[in-house]
């Protein structure tokens, strides 16, 4: 109990994403409104299905994103809000499709849609959300805007596969896992900011240097939750720890693992990743050599680093509240894994 | 032998998709080109599993459609090309997602990509042609044509859930079959129509036009298809005939049969179709209760009536070389059945 008192206060001083959501809390409203609406259909499976991940709920990360951008660019008016819905709504067709495609029983400490409806109904309702974002942006009318997330999409579609295809390699470079994270995580953080940018219609340097942004957040956050998966508690991530691992997964953690790791290591790395042949203790042995290594302390400090980029690309900005929260946001995601 | 004579010198009277090509021919040679070029990746695994199935061919009829359209609108520019590409690119996709949903193992005589490649890629670059679909768009410029598409997308994906929700049940109404077949079939033949009439700046009544010929020569289109499944050879169809009956999916030819058969008839399609409970002779003896009463007869007087209906919607088109083709098309669509 006296953890959790600890924590509580300790929670005022640390980094979170409170003063972002309180900022654009009204705008969040009316997004989760947009979202709720736009997911109905006359085929009953796709609101429970859809509901059910997006009720799930999460952060809202990327729509916050999207808002605060626009916001902090100077934009007044109210498209913001459904172009914040639709990145929402581009993002959870991807976490359904991811879910397929990693076979994974529980997100956010919830049964995974795959879990409740099967593969099928996943793979469709994803489409049917993917198409419905697609619509939204059509009704918005800009072609930049659909420019960009519909690049993004492109980029994650190839990330996802790129992902597939070296997964279970316990040789798969820094370089290739960061190629992966950018396309997978970091390229939607990156598309959300800059449409923030647009909607103002703000000059080229301000859309870049919130792509810039977004980009280094996204990879800063992605090496976090990689961290995580080995270091949280489930309580604390709302997804299963150890998952990564069971699944064979090449993280950061992993990479730095197996390069400083001796030949003994390498097979055991191997044996477990690769072979996928995993029993009593292992995951526990993978621990402890990443603290041999300072594997998930380094990975750590290159999210830090990702953390300096994002938060100096916003220095053409002047201050403002949003950018505040949006300095404050980078603290966040780093900070959550300590 | 003698079967194999005569079946190509009736062809030549026969109504064909020949006409069509033949006038699209160079146009379709580019949009082949276009097709071949957009579905390039750095990520391997992207253009060969796409390539298998795009390369794996079948009739390019959508892209034909919006071509032809295009022409017979008497447009002169290039911008039909890539936008007939793109027609196909969501087509595709479509394929890859339904073939995972179905569990398909064929189709047009080749292995499914899910079969080669897994179901993980087939979904995921499933996911990359869709966006590469409205990275084209949005490249065309078009707001009228991403209404049309991502209006249709949003449909299929609808149907699509539709009809996992409706699978395997024997009291499916002809209404509700055609509403599946409609959202699932229908929808992108008329989408690819409509883009037609777009690109040549046509007013809305030759859109509205060419939008209802699509979609009654999809539903024709699909009725037949399924008509297929019961009556055609393997060789002809490209696809293993009684594929539909193993999976239970209720076409047609069963809605019509369990509503005309009695009690014991009935309890054939529920242990068949219902509780997939399948033996030696099932698929005869199913093929034999359609013939008694006379349910793939009717299925394509039905076909003919919606073909009928897709004839005279052109009407509004003056005589032209491409309205002759496409008027051909849908003899084609339903002669194919006998």
């Amino acid at each position: 109990m006296a953890v959790v008192v600890n924590l509580q206060n300790e929670r005022k001083q640390r980094p979170s994403i409170a003063a972002l959501t309180a900022l654009a809390g009204d705008d969040l409203k009316q997004v989760n409104e947009v979202i709720l609406q736009r997911m109905q259909s006359p085929v009953a499976l796709i609101p429970q299905l859809a509901g059910h991940i997006i009720a799930a709920g999460g952060k809202r990360l990327r729509p916050l994103l999207t808002l605060a951008s626009a916001r902090m660019c100077g934009y007044e008016g109210r498209r913001h809000v459904a172009l914040a819905a639709c990145v929402e709504f581009i993002h959870t067709a991807t976490l359904l499709h991811d879910d397929v495609v990693d076979e994974s029983d529980l997100r956010r400490g919830l049964a995974t849609a795959n879990a409740v409806w099967g593969n099928k109904a996943s793979v469709l309702v994803g489409d049917f959300l993917f198409s419905r974002a697609f619509q939204l942006m059509v009704e918005d009318g800009s072609l930049s805007v659909l420019a960009i997330l519909s690049n993004a999409s492109a980029v994650i579609a190839e990330g996802e596969v790129l992902q597939l295809m070296t997964a279970n390699d316990t040789e798969t470079t820094e370089h290739a896992y960061l190629e992966v994270i950018k396309a997978k995580t970091a390229t939607l953080f990156a598309a959300a900011c800059r449409v923030g940018a647009v909607v103002a219609s703000r000059p080229k340097v301000e859309e870049e240097a919130l792509d810039s942004y977004g980009l280094n957040l996204g990879i800063a956050f992605q090496i976090v939750d990689d961290v995580l998966d080995y270091a949280a508690h489930q309580a604390t991530l709302g997804k299963s720890v150890g998952d990564d691992f069971r699944d064979g997964k090449i993280t950061l953690p992993v990479v730095l693992s197996f390069l400083r790791g001796d030949e003994t290591e390498r097979e055991f790395w191997r044996r477990t990743l690769e072979r996928l042949e995993q029993g009593d203790g292992d995951l526990e042995h993978a621990v402890v050599l990443m603290e041999k290594h300072g594997s998930l302390r380094d990975s750590i400090e290159r999210a830090k680093h990702y953390g300096a980029v994002a938060r100096d690309a916003l220095g053409v900005f002047p201050d403002s509240p949003e950018k505040r929260a949006l300095l404050e946001l980078v603290d966040f995601a780093i900070s959550r894994s300590h």
